[in-house]
């Protein structure tokens, strides 16, 4: 085999860079289990007509084959089986099948790989860890759990070593009643020509909405005053009211966000913005949406996205609404290693080689070893009993930071620090 | 969407199950850790042709397809990709992809899924977790590591609370310097008719070894004999010598094999036990192979493998050699659950449900709730002020064993445990 080369989509991380991924891993999940979420694994594949349920054929899916399906036989389990390209459609289909056995609201957190054939770049890869939560209810579920997952992913990022982050809110009931509220009927067509404020500006969406939308000059310029209300408080309550439209669904709107902004700068503070032009999702959520950035690092894009549903799921007429939020950890993680914004203090998991000074002692230096593991501290023993110097060479090469002498010049065990060269017994 | 039905060969577990998988992932890694291997993840997939450069075309592969893929114009990079169906070949290919930016000897673990399109039985799926350690050297590698990983998986099976474990072990040179030193030079052809022992029996054996692979009546009853041998000491060793056969290579294997032993007893007593008929594997590993099965479960079969290959990966003259010990996880905890080995005290991370009188007290509530997880107790917050009595019923079915009621009778807080009914202020 000669040496093979990376696959475009496909990150791979080396040791050191891992023990970030996986920290970040841990510390999510320490969150999440604080808060009762139940760690829950789905397979990674599905029916493809699950995968496609939702409409999301803008996704590229990857199909599995098996190398040695017969043409004449094909396998009928695998035909139309497809990785997930997120783990909401796993979700709603593990709820489905297990609805008997679970006790809602259902509260899970999942951390696992999603693959989708995109184009890379950064940010975007084909193959990608999310590290999700979701409350899920059986009929019903009080908005309350739309502030709650907001609170836990903002705990989770503030206990890790990053950057701060912002998480930006929008409510789609605050667009649409708003909407409604102008006489503007097509809520989608409005909501689909407002997410294209960043990539064209201003004008051009009054344009469109005029033009291909259908709305008034006033309606299409309203609409933008919306979208540029943003805040940290109760203020952006007022400046959405001071814009004089009136409607239920928006006046429960504005309730609900008014509600999770005092909560976040109760629990949060300073984590939490509600932006008023973040439309992503809002075609499919029902409630809140979230965003979240890497403040400085926006460009990244969003590192923690989602929203409510009131319909995750359905079985005939049991319906199970849903709220979550989804952590893309790649991403995160190749920001914060990409851009040298963490860095690990070492490479390996071993805090202390062993040295064997020859080799008939090496089931003393595997007892020593043994000991300080029993301790809970990370420990190797030295490869081969090389001549010491060797020895700390390997131990500074990978990165370990001290070195166990089981008989010292000085006739005991010493212990050198290899960094400041420090020896003591 | 109705109701879904499990995929054959992709087990998906319930969370009080997960919770039981969880804890074996957790305990595993932690010992890795405690013994210095580095965590390495590893892409879902490799090329088609690294998937069968060993040869193995009897493994079931599953390649992807892109959904959206044009059939005019293919795109490259995705042609003949397969997901793994181990975590070696990645490892190999890893660890050529980049040699210049590890440290050897390498030493890595990898816990993850993997996919093979067997025909699903109890112990058979078609997606597993598995957890691997190795050590990879450059150019050569030391036996006693043959000695180390077998030593670490004891102890982390050691450290689970599963049924005892039996690790047993041969040496690939002790089979091939046998056959060699009995004049039989086609050591494959011995090892694969041997290895049919479990299945057909010493009659059929020792006729296939005469009529098949040529050996003479006498060889093939020592071929035989050779396979009966098994132990847990130097006994092994000497019943070997006892059969009369001599090979440097022979003598080489029989050395290792004591060596093993030795270290065994002393810090594994009674895990690990020498058995020469142990053949899964000998026509590609060079030295110690491993099996190992839970200890009243042998019908599970081996949840734990390995072995030492002199050649894990070769780029031009560079050679590197491995030794490594793969722990079946999704085998080991499907036995486990599937036969009610394990029970987990409760199906949820959460200790506690603080319960809410009215939703005015929401925030309150939620307090009491980050004050508890401050203290790393899961907690989680009643979904609804209904009456206390259906709160109670709420953590009951969730599996919490407290509820915390911030207003008791008595005045203040008060705590219930609702597997006892005390409730103390």
């Amino acid at each position: 085999m000669s040496r093979p080369r990376p696959l475009s989509g496909f990150p791979e991380w080396l040791p050191a860079d891992r023990i970030v991924e996986q920290a970040v891993v841990d510390t999510l999940r320490r969150t999440f289990e604080l808060h009762g979420f139940a760690g829950v694994e789905t397979r990674a594949v599905e029916p493809l007509e699950q995968l496609l349920a939702k409409g999301e054929t803008d996704k590229e899916i990857y199909l599995l084959r098996r190398l040695q399906a017969d043409a004449d036989e094909p396998d009928p389990g695998l035909s139309g089986l497809g990785l997930h390209f997120d783990l909401t459609v796993p979700l709603a289909r593990y709820v489905l099948e297990n609805s008997a056995r679970l006790a809602f609201p259902f509260r899970r957190y999942q951390i696992q790989k999603a693959w989708r054939g995109e184009r890379p770049q950064e940010g975007r890869y084909r193959e990608f860890t999310q590290a999700d939560i979701d409350v899920i209810g059986d009929g019903a579920l009080a908005f309350h759990h739309e502030v709650e997952v907001a609170l836990v992913a903002a705990e989770a990022f503030a206990a890790l070593p990053i950057p701060p982050v912002r998480i930006r809110v929008n409510n789609r009931k605050i667009a649409e009643g708003f909407y409604l509220g102008l006489g503007l009927a097509d809520v989608t067509a409005v909501l689909r020509t407002v997410d294209k404020l960043d990539k064209v500006g201003p004008d051009e969406v009054e344009r469109l909405l005029v033009d291909a939308v259908g709305a008034g000059r006033e309606q299409a310029r309203a609409c933008l005053a919306l979208a540029a209300v943003r805040g940290a408080d109760a203020g952006v309550v007022d400046a959405v009211r001071a814009l004089g439209v009136d409607h239920p669904l928006l006046a429960e709107g504005l309730a609900e966000l008014a509600q999770l902004l005092d909560a976040a700068a109760e629990h949060a503070p300073g984590l939490l913005e509600a932006d008023l032009s973040v439309a992503r999702g809002l075609d499919y959520y029902t409630g809140t949406v979230y965003e979240t950035h890497l403040v400085g690092h926006e460009d990244l894009g969003s590192i923690c996205s989602g929203g409510r549903y009131d319909e995750l799921a359905r079985d005939g007429d049991r319906v199970y609404p849903g709220v979550g939020i989804s952590v893309g950890v790649s991403r995160l993680v190749g920001g914060l290693v990409g851009r040298g914004l963490v860095a690990t203090t070492r490479p390996v998991p071993s805090c202390v080689l062993v040295a064997v000074p020859d080799e008939p002692s090496r089931p003393d230096c595997d007892g020593v070893a043994a000991v300080l593991r029993r301790r809970g501290i990370p420990t190797e023993v030295a490869p081969s009993a090389a001549k010491y110097g060797r020895q700390i060479r390997h131990a500074d090469r990978r990165g370990i930071p001290f070195v166990w002498f089981p008989a010292g010049e000085r006739g005991g065990a010493e212990v050198k620090d290899i960094r400041t060269g420090d020896q003591v017994p």
